[in-house]
């Protein structure tokens, strides 16, 4: 045995799963390794079937997290040479919500041979979006019935979260309903794989599950009413037993052992989400600095010391990201994505030629043209409402907008206006917690696009007269399940008493940060009220022509 | 001497200048022959000189006037094998405003040596745009002095027109100014070089230079107010005879002969504008149909048997485009422009490729994908501004707008989303006629679009509920210019009476016509109102962000 302690924290993606190898003294990251799932994202058809799914549906293999944890953990052992020995807690974190029906041993009802070709068997991937009607009666059902919780919300659920999911089984499938002894997170069920045990953490079960520290579930009448096999659903199919993010799920068992490598016992940290995890990874355990997650939509959390009703995010949950403190999320639903439909469907010939030329990417080249414009130079403003707006509207029927347009306006042009529009999309998140009670001073970011597009991080500074950092760590929610895995751990095992100790000794900041440039400010001061001017008129009911030209493009079909 | 007879017509353009031979008694089209400018638009340096014009300058050599007269007639009287003997008019069309500075005897300030290198001594082609601040100036001065005829022109003029370019001319360069012992139009200028008697036409003097058939001028205490120097213009270098279109400008000289092949005293037109000299071309010399000339910009001219005030148009004249009637001028400042635009700059590599494949131009290839779609099914609204708005706001400060893009939206929908946005400004305009006492039934078009998009007609017909025709004439300036011709010779000659009878004969549309689909003109009832919203919010002062971008970009220099 070495002094040198290590944590393994293994991050779940839609498409793949990773492990990283993180010594505990340091955080320095020693190994990665990276299995991509064997069947993916399951949209077509069911693994051994021709059947075709429904529109909207997403699904995954749960033997897929298993293999991912029989390839990447003895590969990352097997690469850093580090013995079993010397690593002392495991941590994982998942998508969410992303889950399935089970049997009380655990056993996934789509592994059963009676129920494999049935789709409502399998895992219901986080972004499986064929339960609106489900979330349309949910939401309705709680505003009739005056639910208290829906204000934790924003004052609405989503299509993507666990009652949707659950009753959307209940209503096309009552026989999977009836035959699942469990129903749970996909992060709940790898721990339990790992541990033995079955243990339900605040995460999920708050952003995902209605759950909360003070009040626990809706009630059994709310949940008969919305239909009455599901009166006891928490008590039938789920638990009230939820474990605070930072606990022991439990230790390694002798099987989890043999497809790891790691030791038998070898502490298991109660599961996490993706997003939420990064928080602590990105230096973040406190109140007032906003945690961006930059991707293909970009995930905003803040910490806050009191419970704070803000209008249109996503949700706050007691414990939710860091134990003793409210962890609030808002997000918006199109930014990765935003820049990718311009460059893959707005972009004329000569600046892909352009990128052929310089040998860059087409992002790059856009970036390199866009950066040579002055903020307002373009005359443009753009809603970064492409897929909807997520925060602070709720509205998955708004749609984009261009304003601003003339006969000299050049690609690389709307390019920065629709970065400026996220930015602005940003500060109008940002403007409601403010508003609300929750500070939010500064910003930390990780995820892909703060790496590539540093024009896009000196806007968002411009535009929020905010302080931008970067997680020092490329692979962040990896980093944070490590973290939760050293807690897990404990300080005697040579871990952590807790994420607050683990992130000041672990998670690292980039030394370059993007500081706001006084004459930008200026200038999208400007441009922010008049983004604001149009969200409010295109957002709150002025003018619902976006929902209406959404009903026609309904009608014509 | 043939009992055909035979008339010419010279359309003057931007680039070229181009003559037809018109057969008098069918309108048919015996002969074409074009000369392209030897200076065609000066806007860079003057010819023989290395300095450089201002922006926004535009000039024309007035030899090139002459050389089209020389080159085209011959080559048409040639080609055609007609006799001189049997031509017995022609007419002539100019772009408008185009105006310059002349000696008593008509020589032009920039042929003479000592004005030679002075870009003021030169032709101000149409589109100089460098007047804007005493086109400002002479629109303050008029409403400060109440002046009833700038209601004739939709409350504003522009600097295109006469008196903001002379007024250019005088405060830039008095001493060109004072030199000149004639301001007038190119077009009247060609026709005095035919003639060799200066005369003056309705439709320039009406549509440009303030004049009505009742009123006259402005008063000389207007353009007294303007600039002392100005008091006494009309009657200093211009006329107060203004011949009506229609009439017979005089018989061609003996030098005019030589330059064209022509017979000495053979019949002249008074001159015309190219726009306004298609109204009869395309049969149209009554109320009730509306011509729409459709290339960059759309021009839309209607007549009317009475007066009225019509918010926003262009203007309205009476006997500017046929004796006897009040002619109604609207334009749409970006049409072809607008989807060039887009072919341009918006249009990613697979659509390229597609043209390639198909052996297509691109505009074709977006045609025929975009005919795919339904109304409606895009889910995309457009207002059609990427160069602001001539009629019914006369604001060259909005700009364009598109709303409705989602993750989904592909580059023909937006190109259809564009031709639909073009055909709502054209039912706003069409609908600001009719509500102020000028009906129109039916539309007739021509110049170059009608010809090129099919799917661009059927949408105009569907959004405005009217019938769509076509001109047979591809050429219809010159064909217009050749009746006139015809006219101006009389019936005695073997022409016509007046141009009712030129048009009855000489005139033709196309069988093929475009009629309103009425399923799809419910769609397009649901979606201009959405516009008209639109265009209401944004142009008519409920929210000026257009201006205030601008604005911003304008500082931002």
């Amino acid at each position: 045995m070495s002094k040198r302690k290590f944590a393994i924290g293994v991050d779940f993606g839609t498409e793949s799963g990773r492990a990283v190898l993180v010594e505990v003294a340091t955080g320095k990251e020693i190994a990665t390794a990276v299995y991509p799932y064997l069947h993916g994202v399951i949209d077509e058809t069911l693994p051994g079937t021709k059947a075709r799914l429904e529109p909207d549906w997403a699904l995954q293999d749960p033997d897929d997290y298993i293999r991912t944890f029989k390839t990447t953990i003895p590969a990352v052992l097997k690469k850093s040479g580090v013995s079993a020995d010397d690593v002392i807690g495991v941590g994982i974190d998942f998508t969410a919500c992303t889950m399935l029906p089970v049997k009380a041993d655990g056993a996934p009802l789509c592994t059963l041979p009676e129920f494999r070709k049935h789709p409502h068997a399998w895992v219901k991937l986080w972004k499986h979006h064929a339960a609106q009607p489900e979330a349309d009666k949910i939401n309705a059902t709680a505003r009739r019935m005056n639910q208290s919780w829906l204000n934790r919300y924003g004052g609405k659920i989503s299509s993507e979260w666990f009652f949707s999911k659950t009753l959307q089984i209940l209503d096309e499938a009552s026989e999977i309903y009836a035959a699942a002894d469990r129903l749970l997170e996909a992060a709940d069920w790898v721990v339990w794989q790992l541990t033995g045990v079955e243990t339900r953490n605040s995460c999920t079960a708050g952003y995902k599950a209605l759950w909360s520290k003070r009040e626990g579930f809706p009630g059994n009448a709310y949940f008969a009413a919305l239909d009455p096999r599901l009166e006891r659903v928490i008590d039938e199919k789920m638990s009230r037993a939820i474990s605070p993010i930072g606990d022991c799920a439990g230790q390694l068992t002798a099987q989890a052992a043999r497809w790891t490598g790691l030791k038998p016992g070898t502490a298991v940290a109660v599961a996490n989400v993706d997003a939420h995890v990064s928080v602590p990874a990105a230096t973040v355990v406190e109140p007032g600095r906003m945690v961006m997650i930059m991707g293909t939509s970009t995930c905003h959390m803040v910490l806050g010391k009191d419970e704070h009703l803000v209008p249109g995010i996503c949700g706050y949950v007691e414990d939710g990201i860091i134990p003793g403190l409210f962890g609030y999320e808002a997000g918006q639903s199109c930014v990765g994505d935003h820049f990718a439909w311009f460059v893959e469907n707005a972009v004329p010939p000569e600046y892909h030629a352009l990128a052929k030329k310089r040998k860059a990417d087409l992002h790059a080249v856009l970036e390199a043209e866009a950066a040579k414009l002055r903020p307002g130079e373009s005359g443009l403003l753009a809603l970064d409402w492409w897929n909807g707006n997520r925060s602070t509207l709720v509205d998955v029927d708004l749609t984009g907008l261009l304003l601003g347009a003339t006969l000299a306006t050049k690609a690389p042009e709307i390019y920065r206006a629709l970065i400026e529009a996220t930015a602005f999309g940003t500060r109008a998140i940002v403007e409601a917690f403010e508003q609300n009670g929750v500070p939010v001073n500064e910003f930390v970011t990780c995820g892909g696009l703060p790496e590539k597009n540093k024009l896009l991080m000196q806007i968002y500074a411009d535009v929020t007269g905010r302080e931008l950092k970067v997680t020092a760590s490329k692979q962040t929610p990896a980093l944070g399940s490590a973290m939760f895995g050293a807690v897990a751990a404990g300080s005697a095992a040579g871990g952590y008493a807790s994420i607050f100790d683990a992130a000041q000794k672990m998670a690292r900041l980039k030394k370059e940060t993007f500081k706001p440039i006084p004459e930008n400010q200026r200038v999208y001061e400007k441009l922010y009220a008049e983004y604001v001017a149009l969200y409010d008129y295109f957002g709150r009911g002025a003018n619902d022509v976006m929902k209406r030209l959404k009903h026609i493009k309904a009608e014509s079909r």
